[in-house]
């Protein structure tokens, strides 16, 4: 999608560089990292420099290509077993990092003992699982799109737009799809405590396509539902259970809820990596907490461009954080995935799993 | 209540003084301002140095007392009434600070010509006020108290403690009272985003009463109700219409929507002046939108100490801000009122309120 007018993804790899924006300087800065170890561009997923469920798992894959890249002949494949461990322990939830991992580690295996063939093959089949990211994104925006009514007034929580993807995104490709369309959609974008990935990274995707939008606290969603100025939820997922049930960002949970009382549409928007055939429920999803510092502070830009924390919360006082909770499938209307639309029922999983 | 050992009220008066808690300033800085003349009492409503409508209410009283003190005896009449234009011009729709000026001005012509006795029916109608809101509240506490479980688990939104009333609080009352009487409990303080009044002072208030807490996002409130972690809700209120429908902070209403969906008790608690028999439906209730700059900053403490702002929302991107929202009354179990616990019904309602 465009950054100031230039057609950009969120991450991708040069030689054995991986290049991706550094995305908790956004809105205020964009600035491209090089990375070229697969232990810092592990580290740059488990801080967060990047972060959505298709670009965790294309930057997955791209360490593991630059671990295949750079581990000595002798020791590879026990090389590439503790990349893979450095790399799962980055983001216990991301089940598309998990795939991105499994895929590499099958290129590979598929050369047998030829090291360099196995080098090549595990540089291709990332760049396949980042091609093959864009290539889902947009079909879901093709999916998706029918559904997005004309002046159509979307709610959606977190960052489930191209920057959480090589491109395009989920939750936001339908809306992207509908613009270039000429639909004029409007979208009621979430700020999504704490990281703030609505406020910032959303608002400054839709800002860059020109959407219309407002930035609303996560608080006001419900109330826009009850008062009829929401017509439809788009979520993403991290993860999706094989009977329907969906992990996403913490906060999905209530939107569903009132999006139900109030008979308003509630789709999630995920290509089919997504789908966890092992996991038969939501209950089954781990779900990680993080830091309760990012409860007790709130990280932005000063008046004169410092970026900062500020606290909010008594020095005494403790916090929780769950990054993510469950939606359970009765709450879900469809799953618009790349091979289409499905019910969020063990019936509409199966159909379009991958095995 | 307790602050650091020391019993204290939000605001009282010695002599001529209304001296009261500074509360913008916590939880960083606890901080007693004194106002020596009724402006500045008028001023410190103006500007949110004291707030919560049980608070604004006893202030305002206060602030009569203060100009009956003062004002000439030549003139006593005319100044008092200029002191009503003032203190009634602070928070135009704050439903107790009109019923406070009405009741200083009432006890005050009771008196006649005899101006000495008007000032000291001034002083003590004042104090009455005070000592009645604080009465209320510990009422609150003891019908409420029965409701709460041995080591319950109750969940609460934006600061409806004693920091909103001149003591005990409405939401909070009945945990103090079952704090005080062993059992222990644990609250789940939501943040409430943007003006972050859970995390900012009911935390620090239970902080200083010694109850265990923990401060959460706004959005995993939902999430502990689905995983069994919270037990009930107490929320405040800001008025209830007549019909039961509850107006509050922004996010009660998917808080409550969460709490039915998972069997959870949830209960408004509120003094029987919060109640407007005039005010048929939710629907009645007018919805104030604050500044879109509340959304697009947050304010805090940063680790200098300096309290400021800092922007998460980008530039471009607008904001929407509705200050409250309004619960149906089928999902709230029940109305903690200083009269006893009623149910959020006409009958119920009627059984209460105040003519």
């Amino acid at each position: 999608m465009n950054v100031n007018g230039t057609p950009t993804r969120t991450v991708w790899m040069e030689g054995g560089t991986v290049r991706m924006i550094n995305q908790p300087l956004l809105p205020h800065r964009f600035e491209i990292l090089d990375l070229n170890d697969y232990r810092d561009t592990a580290r740059a997923i488990a801080t967060m420099q990047v972060r959505g469920a298709g670009a965790i798992g294309a930057t997955a894959g791209f360490a593991m290509a630059q671990a295949a890249l750079r581990a000595d002949a002798a020791t590879f494949h026990q090389d590439m077993a503790t990349a893979a461990d450095v790399v799962h322990a980055t983001r216990p939830t991301a089940q598309n990092l998990f795939y991105a991992v499994k895929t590499v580690l099958g290129a590979i295996a598929g050369q047998g003992d030829n090291i360099q063939a196995a080098r090549d093959a595990a540089v291709a089949a990332a760049m396949d699982l980042a091609d093959d990211d864009a290539a889902c994104c947009r079909a879901i925006g093709e999916h998706g799109e029918p559904l997005v009514p004309n002046k159509g007034r979307i709610s959606t929580h977190c960052n489930a737009g191209w920057l959480a993807f090589v491109d395009w995104g989920s939750a936001m490709s339908p809306v992207y799809v509908a613009q270039r369309a000429g639909k004029k959609p409007f979208v009621w974008v979430d700020e999504t405590r704490p990281r703030s990935q609505g406020a910032r990274l959303t608002a400054w995707e839709l800002a860059m396509e020109g959407v219309d939008h407002a930035v609303i606290c996560d608080n006001a969603a419900g109330h826009y539902m009850r008062t009829g100025e929401i017509d439809m939820v788009i979520v993403g997922s991290d993860r999706i259970a094989a009977n329907g049930d969906v992990a996403n960002k913490i906060g999905t949970y209530t939107s569903a809820l009132a999006a139900k009382a109030n008979g308003i549409p509630f789709y999630v928007a995920a290509p089919t990596t997504t789908i966890d055939p092992d996991c038969p429920t939501g209950a089954d999803i781990p779900i990680e907490e993080r830091s309760q510092d990012e409860v007790r502070f709130t990280w932005g830009w000063s008046d004169d461009g410092t970026f900062m924390r500020v606290r909010t919360v008594p020095e005494q006082s403790s916090g929780r954080n769950p990054a993510f909770d469950v939606t359970p499938a009765e709450l879900v209307t469809g799953i618009i995935t790349e091979k289409g639309v499905v019910s969020a029922s063990v019936e509409g999983i199966a159909s379009v799993a991958r095995s």
